[in-house]
């Protein structure tokens, strides 16, 4: 495959990935195409669904890009979902109105994981083809970021057939017959790799592996079942983009703070942490060897602008002075929410918020 | 006020909360009175609602003791709900039938605020006279623990009016109006104080902050809005009961793994770990202070008996030899589920549950 784009305008976002030093923070916000934005709410309601809005290269370039209409985000991520994997599998993913995703066929016993199998990925060529379309959209302003749900969240996902509030099937599961699990994991892992090294050749200039519900599982369990599959992830990626260009890699897992030990050593660039993790503690733990992302609480943007960049400022003095020596590598922040924005945040707290990180993380560096 | 019961026969659970060596691992679980029981749910059918159940003092007794007739446990706890002072209060408290609990009124603006005020412990009686009653009728088998919510969760049902997945009605008002945040809480806290004070006084021989909305708090906040009003709670409470015994407090953060170091020198003698958490590294950060209490996860009580038996000495081997010198205080570990045990949980599986922990501790006491 030979594709050819234009350089980037802004690379802010990549170096901080790289720990290269920067002249200020960069930011971007987990699920920033979203219904926050009332063109976002546009675009959707001309698709008709979800996943008309996901499958549709036209429109999920144009909702990729509608919050970089707004803000001066230092990134952009591919707009689709974590499920887009086990659906190609052939778990039939919907979305009903107010709900959340769910799946018409579940895996929960021998039989079921034994039809499972790395899909063919001709069948997530829309995502490729928007990855693509996206980049070019993008014409270098800033980077596309690729992504997938982890193999343990995607295996949630699977099991449970829609969301859970105490993971009770999944649990049982692996509890009852790790074989199983171990073997859905590993087909998820297997799955994810081929799906994020195709959004690499699409195109993808930093992929991030989402392990959204790593957190809900037991100390022992988490390493077992969710971590070691991240790193089989990782292990498979591709280290180079289309452009020659390193593709860095982004791991971010809710809830887990407190396995940092657990995962600084882990072969990935980033990590991403939720906002219960105090960002000084987590620099301190993983030292210079990867770059953090994160953490502001999303509910901080409810409140009044003047508090929303009061809450900015204290996430970037909590990772404290990033260095700033143009000829090494060092500790680096990307800042970016705990979690995914709410669909209730007024756009005008995100402006005050990207105001803050860019003006204050450039005096913090003068400091 | 003169109450006399008779000398505890199983005092193995105060012991450990004392940190005083223990012939083996003391157990109990959260929500060990509940649905996973057929005959709690024909006493609750009995009752026609939750609130009958647990505003009778009767038929609180009755379930209270009903686990207890099954498997040889170490302690008892009060059979209520967390949130019998808002209810007091005035928010007006009630169950839906498949839902969870709801007030009448929220508490969301400064009017609403200045309503509130610690509620006369007389509408709070029958929690009080339950106690005395469950202690006559428990007879010393084993010791009475007493409960509240924190000041915290207890806010995010005020605020929030109900359960909520996001807690951005409660986070909104804390950010946005901090003041009047620390006036619900610190109510709450003086409340929360009255309350497990006059629960001492009803014959609890222990007590326990159930803190289970902490977790979900970024860090910095929890600090200030959540555990520093549990040391105001903790600053309050007797430190001796009816009996002239001292009273252990344990506090519980459900995800508070994260910050044990935060917690390691608040005023109580045990705390609660949830499933996330390694026992032998909190042990460790902990050091010989305070008592351990926890944290299998729930949800290995849905795997064979084998399984439940293997996770239950995994949880034992990660707390490690507990000490054992009969003259001297040193860690000591209590064992309990990370959460409330499911109401689909298999009763013969508790069963196996007990006897392994009781089995097995005391083996890893003579290796």
């Amino acid at each position: 495959m030979t594709t050819s784009f234009v350089p980037l305008t802004n690379d802010t976002f990549l170096r901080a990935c790289r720990r290269q030093a920067t002249d200020y923070t960069p930011l971007w916000l987990m699920r920033q195409a979203g219904r926050y934005l009332p063109e976002y709410k546009a675009t959707r309601a001309q698709a008709g669904s979800f996943m008309g809005l996901a499958t549709n290269v036209d429109f999920a370039t144009e909702v990729t890009l509608q919050p970089l209409e707004r803000f001066p985000l230092d990134a952009a991520i591919l707009f689709s979902d974590i499920l887009t994997v086990p659906d190609a599998m052939g778990l039939g993913l919907s979305f009903a109105e107010g709900e959340g995703p769910r799946f018409a066929k579940a895996i929960r016993d021998e039989a079921a994981v034994a039809t499972l199998a790395v899909p063919d990925m001709d069948k997530l060529r829309y995502v490729f083809d928007a990855v693509t379309s996206i980049r070019r959209a993008l014409n270098g302003r800033v980077p596309l970021i690729g992504f997938s749900g982890s193999p343990w969240t995607l295996a949630c996902y699977m099991v449970e057939g829609k969301g859970s509030s105490d993971y009770r099937l999944v649990k049982s599961l692996m509890y009852s017959r790790p074989d199983l699990m171990h073997r859905i994991l590993a087909v998820n892992a297997d799955s994810v790799a081929q799906y994020l090294n195709a959004q690499i050749d699409a195109g993808a200039q930093a992929v991030m592996v989402f392990d959204s519900w790593g957190g809900v599982l037991a100390d022992g369990a988490f390493q077992d079942f969710s971590l070691q599959y991240t790193q089989r992830v990782l292990a498979q990626l591709k280290r180079t983009g289309v452009d020659g260009q390193d593709v860095p890699r982004i791991v971010f897992t809710k809830g887990g703070g407190i396995w940092l030990e657990d995962m600084k050593d882990i072969d990935c660039e980033v990590l991403g942490l939720d906002w219960t993790a105090n960002l000084g503690k987590a620099r301190a733990i993983v030292g210079g060897s990867k770059a953090l992302q994160g953490n502001l609480d999303p509910n901080v943007l409810f409140a009044p602008p003047e508090v929303v960049a009061a809450q900015a400022r204290a996430v970037l003095d909590s990772f404290g002075k990033p260095h700033t020596d143009r000829n090494s590598t060092g500790p680096t922040h990307i800042f970016n929410l705990g979690h995914g924005i709410s669909q209730f945040t007024p756009p005008e707290h995100v402006a005050a918020l990207v105001e803050t990180v860019h003006s204050y993380s450039r005096q913090l560096r003068r400091s």
